[in-house]
């Protein structure tokens, strides 16, 4: 947790106003930069201190042995894990004789700036050295969306004190030493210098380094290209080796004086590619950014975020700390997935590397939500990358005994990295969560060649994977037995509610593409036999429902168990996994997170209103929020369902996440589903909007702290405002044919260059739910 | 398997009658000696050629890592291995200048006999060199019953065509080179070099080795004594360094004269006593074996069998396969608990490395029924060693959050050596078979003061479990949730019949000895608030029941699942979890070995016959058999029902296993809860055997293949001897006061010196259950 407010509360940025080592590893994190191919976490550019030195480049992972204590058929034997790669941001600085290092001397003044309008990273330091020479340190940084393949640096120093010598080197360092791991099952393999040395070069001001990877033999070039601006008399040379290479200027500054290194770094990798072919790509994205230069590459990210902000911006008034915390998020999100094109999100995006730099159902659940209404080019991009490895998941289904494709639950490249199979290779629910993806994604955009070449695929072979894995019993019903659905405090479950709901609508959704395709389809090898299979299974599919209670089941049997002994359970001991075998788990009423609140969410159409209430209420009691992917679904049904008090509660834990550290994890990289959860909660949430086919529709509700919630969301070709305060809600179509919507089931119909405001409804009064005893959450307030 | 008959037939010993080295792994489990102290495999005499060498002293292992790809709290981080100890089995020869190694040369003769009334391992083989000079040798081996720390080797040499030069070297020799391991995951953890050396000595006859293991601290110390005896002229000499001490006798012979080597060895060990204790221990048990002389051990060890063989001989008329088999499987389950003494019986006995030298439940639920009705002194030992454990599996039950002890699904020492918890943690019903164990020997025992000091804590401690294990639902009934029942193409599943009605007999059953012991039980802090909750919980236990199908399910649910689909699985894919992922097996309707059945067989009191066979014809369709433990329990069943060939087939299974090598791994050592199986097939199945309190019930049925069985069973002070024909049994009270047993439910009163013979009933004609395709058991006769 980040005890105290590490950062001030602005609506465009994140500012740390002081130099904090305490936070330091989770400040990397924050301040990272990324566009979804390179990933720079926030450290010193001095290298020094640091709390975990970090450089990704998506895609780029090292094998690791995967052992077990007892081998069975069918497990993984190697893993992935994203590997640290080459550091191009480390510009190291002497003063006179000594080296620019925080820890020693006096500092005057440290502040960063994340700024969320021009992707940009700013640094300020001004700092006496031990020998009492005071300098002024300015440096800016950058991820480029435009150019993918470039990350650039602006360093500036100025002497204040004395006529100061000064030496800038400019880095390119390879296989850095780590911190060992923290043991922390979320934290990362340690993989000791995990790239081979192919090539190295320095001339002038141009740096070059390139390694291959031992294992998975993936070749990364980077290269340096320096543009020095400073009084006359400066001078510079450049050495490389292995693992180094090193552009050094010297310059002597008078008080006011100012060394400028502008550094443009390109970065390239190729499983395939040769050596050569690979160093002319990254020299060729350097000249492309000379040619751009430092101004123009400031320019155009700055257009770029202009551009996206004008879709995605989700504008809070009431609660500062919220319209931080969700345009925080935003700004992540798109790091993430902007530029990701054909390579996974992974769940800490390219900011650490925890999880080992997996993807998991977190992008089709949680991260493809927003970027489908805000910037869908991406989404396009990553279901393009889930629809490259659908050999793997081929062949991995054919491993488990079933047909069409089993997608892993977690990976880098497509092979399944998870090492306890009842969490990983039973969590087949994953493969719904792709399917709804592209439902999402080709409704939204009508993008009919994607559902041509990318999406039917992947809806066939998901409907092939429920209808082989489910059987129909002797009354016909459908069953999917021996799963685990997303609460992880459950496994090898029968007819888990969430996953038999999604895989419902997989197969349905399914049926119908393979209708408006049927060429591509009979390509695919579908019959018709087949797709009135997977009718017939939808129809007939088990949802598991306790009669007594009145509630709905999250499995068959779940309701009949034991419930956990929350009384006896003290803070410490969340999250209950780090403190319980999960035998103790699994037998009891206990969950991690949201599965069947997921499904009153995601599929709320199946459950009338008193069903869902009802259940909100019984799940509430027995959810822990384990899990950061919770606290989001949690705070949407929250809302459907009046408690608009609870609701926002759980939208401050999903939003703060990060820049308040709540699950002591941060330093590993952020939760960026748990992140988009807070455009989640506040749209799906606040906003109440579900997709039904191609049809709108909102609810709006604002929770007492908030007087004005305004957002926009882009489909079927429109552009929609909705701006919501206490007492009514104004709909306005910004762009594209006029279109009808639904505001709490009314029809409203938007035209070009006009509003429609509606009245808000009553919120009824319900008796609020409650959580386990200890688990609240806590207001948001006080978060 | 063992294709072609390599073991001739004959009732008193398995005899191999030439040198077969494709089966000499196998030959060297079947041929193993043991006291269940020590172990030595039947490895030839000059160490080579070898399939495996071993030689094992019972609780001697090493700690080895046990890894995960994924770790969780609660996973066991090192196991417990059995490694290979000093050999003190070698005797090389020199034959002139050539040594004596079977694969060069000619061999004339080779003749190996494993005797099962004297239990020694004779050998004699005559053999030419390559030099041509030709040899008679003749060894024999024994592990003394009577004398638990020593083993024995007389070892004759003889030229038959020149005069020979011959030397003798006999050794002991530590760290032994072992094959690498071949990846099957029965097979044993390969450990280098477990034994790290503390001391050696060599003077006059006298050899010693002292070493210690690395992790685990063991201290193992080996001494040996010989005694030479050879035409005059003959000379000694030793030496010894650290892995290997050696007395070397060289000798001049005339064809016929005869040089004869006795070589006494004595192993002991412990975790605690220090290297001159031990030194001493070892030197006196030599000297007590010198005192008693070659002959003398010899003649204790036939008087030790002649007094085993009086109370637990099996007589089989009809069947000499099946006579040597039961036998053969006697023999090696007495050597395996006969002095074992407060240490684990292991799955393998002493006779090889496989699953690590673990013990599982089979011994108690296999072997100590045996050993119960015929060496009742084992099973109290056995016994004590589970209660020894008791801190360990107390320790154990807090950490999966339970009350009680819970005991390891595999162990050397008493910690959990399972790395996978699905299978291992979660198979609770272990506990129960340990109560079971104990209930059994007291009954039949009357030992009081064992059930007082021993049996009681073990039963009040596994009671303590299931009520925290189990809880009450909202209609009172008591439901086990999320445990693994015997069969492991099942795990995590609710309200397992088989555990369910095991644990309900426990929780009687240790309310029934508190009522016993009441100021034992205070001691233990029982109170008769405890006692009520175990009576109420055992009361109303749930036992699931389809009503739809009329059978009772073997889980919650179980029957609802999809069946497995024989149609499509080939022979070369059993055992199935070779070759599917456990998530197919688990979400199916496949057995792989008795689970419900073995309910019926145990708790049959619980079930009407028509549910018994109704039961039993669903499961035997969905029963693959693959694990060893199945056969004889579905023989029992099969008996029971009237399905006498059926029964007799499985007989053959169980009782062939490793005389055929069924499972194609007696290399790793023999099965022996299989073997345990003949006699359980035989004396449960065709005898009828029941015990109900302090009663015996028979129920004889002999299929057509036999005309007569019989054997003896020890209870209640008494010896009752046995005899079944195919039309009548006839009963005979051995030995003690009068009592009454049941014949096919009729009591029969039996007195001293006079025998009741009764008449079989007709075996009702019953449609024979199926097998699943190509899983029907081979007929006996094919076998």
């Amino acid at each position: 947790m980040i005890e105290h407010p590490a950062f001030s509360t602005e609506p465009w940025q994140v500012r740390e106003e002081s130099l904090n080592l305490d936070v330091l590893p989770q400040s990397e994190s924050l301040f990272a930069l990324s566009n979804g191919h390179i990933g720079w976490r926030g450290n010193l550019d001095e290298g020094e201190p640091h709390g975990l030195p970090g450089s990704y480049l998506n895609g780029v992972y090292e094998l690791r042995p995967m052992p077990y204590a007892e081998e069975a058929y069918g497990y993984p034997d190697v893993g992935e894990a994203v590997i640290n790669v080459t550091n191009g941001k480390v510009m190291r600085l002497l003063v006179d004789d000594e080296p620019f290092d925080l820890r020693y001397g006096t500092l005057h003044h440290h502040e960063r700036t994340l700024d969320f309008r021009t992707g940009m990273l700013h640094r300020t330091v001004e700092w006496t050295s031990p020998a009492g020479r005071r300098v002024r340190v300015r440096t800016t940084r950058l991820v480029s969306f435009t150019q993918r393949s470039v990350a650039a640096i602006r360093y500036e120093v100025e002497p204040v004190s004395h006529d100061t010598r000064v030496v800038v080197q400019s880095e390119l360092v390879t296989n850095e030493q780590l911190p060992p791991s923290d043991g922390d099952p979320r934290s990362a393999t340690v993989l000791e210098s995990p790239l081979q040395p192919e090539e190295h070069h320095a001339y002038g001001a141009n740096l070059g380094l390139i390694h291959i990877t031992a294992k998975s033999r993936l070749r990364v070039a980077v290269a340096a290209e320096h543009h020095v601006d400073g009084p006359d008399g400066w001078q510079s040379s450049a050495e490389s080796e292995t693992d180094l290479a090193r552009f050094t200027v010297v310059s002597r500054l008078r008080p006011g004086q100012r060394l400028r290194v502008d550094k443009a770094v390109a970065y390239g990798w190729s499983r395939t590619r040769s050596l050569p072919a690979l160093r002319d790509q990254v020299d060729a994205a350097l000249a492309a950014a000379r040619h751009t230069g430092w101004d123009g590459l400031a320019r155009e990210q700055r257009e770029r975020l202009d551009a996206f902000w004008e879709h995605a911006d989700v504008e809070v008034r009431g609660d500062q700390r919220l319209q931080q915390a969700v345009r925080f998020a935003l700004f992540h999100v798109l790091q993430a997935g902007a530029r990701a094109e054909e390579q996974p999100i992974p769940a800490k995006g390219l900011t650490g590397p925890g999880y080992d730099g997996h993807c998991f159902w977190d992008t089709e659940a949680y991260i493809l939500p927003i970027l489908t209404y805000t910037a869908p080019e991406a989404v396009a991009q990553a279901l393009k990358w889930r629809h490259g490895t659908l050999p793997v998941a081929q062949e991995r289904a054919g491993q488990l005994g079933l047909a069409g494709a089993a997608f892993p639950w977690r990976t880098i490249a497509g092979r399944e990295c998870s090492g306890y199979w009842p969490a990983g290779a039973a969590a087949f629910h994953v493969n719904a969560a792709i399917a709804a993806a592209v439902v999402r994604y080709v409704a939204c955009t009508g993008d009919a060649d994607f559902e041509r070449e990318v999406g039917l695929e992947l809806l066939v072979q998901s409907a092939r994977l429920w209808h082989s894995l489910g059987h129909q019993d002797e009354h016909g019903v459908f069953h999917i037995d021996g799963v685990t659905g997303p609460d992880e405090y459950s496994a090898l479950m029968d007819d888990n509610l969430y996953t038999n709901l999604m895989a419902q609508e997989n197969l349905r959704e399914a049926a119908a593409a393979v209708d408006r395709h049927p060429e591509e389809a009979r390509r695919l090898g579908v019959d018709e036999g087949q797709v009135r299979c997977w009718r017939r299974a939808a129809d007939a599919m088990a949802v598991p429902y306790n009669e007594e209670l009145g509630v709905h089941e999250q499995s068959a049997g779940f309701t009949r168990r034991a419930r956990w002994d929350f009384d006896a359970t003290r803070p410490g001991q969340y999250p209950l996994m780090n403190h319980f075998h999960y035998f103790a788990l699994y037998r009891s009423q206990v969950i991690k997170q949201a599965d069947l609140v997921l499904a009153l969410f995601l599929r709320g159409e199946a459950f009338t209103e008193e069903e869902t209430e009802r259940a909100f209420a019984y799940y509430e009691e027995l959810t822990v929020r384990d899990s950061s992917l919770s606290a989001a679904c949690q705070a949407v049904v929250a809302a459907r369902t009046g408690h608009l008090d609870l609701a926002y509660n759980y939208l401050g834990e999903t939003s703060l996440i990060d820049l308040r550290d709540l699950k002591d994890d941060t330093r590993n990289g952020l939760h960026l589903a748990s992140l988009a959860g807070s455009w989640i909660a506040l749209v799906a949430g606040f906003g109440g909007l579900r997709r039904q086919g191609g049809t709108l529709s909102f609810a709006p509700r604002l929770p007492g702290h908030l007087f004005r919630l305004s957002f926009r969301v882009t489909a079927f070709g429109r552009s929609i405002a909705v701006c919501i305060t206490p007492d009514e809600a104004t709909y306005t179509l910004l762009s594209g044919d006029p279109v009808v919507v639904r505001h709490h089931g009314e029809k409203v119909k938007l035209t070009p260059d006009s509003s429609e405001t509606r009245a808000l409804p009553e919120v009824p009064s319900l008796r609020a739910p409650r959580q386990p005893k200890g688990r609240e959450p806590v207001p948001f307030a006080e978060q």
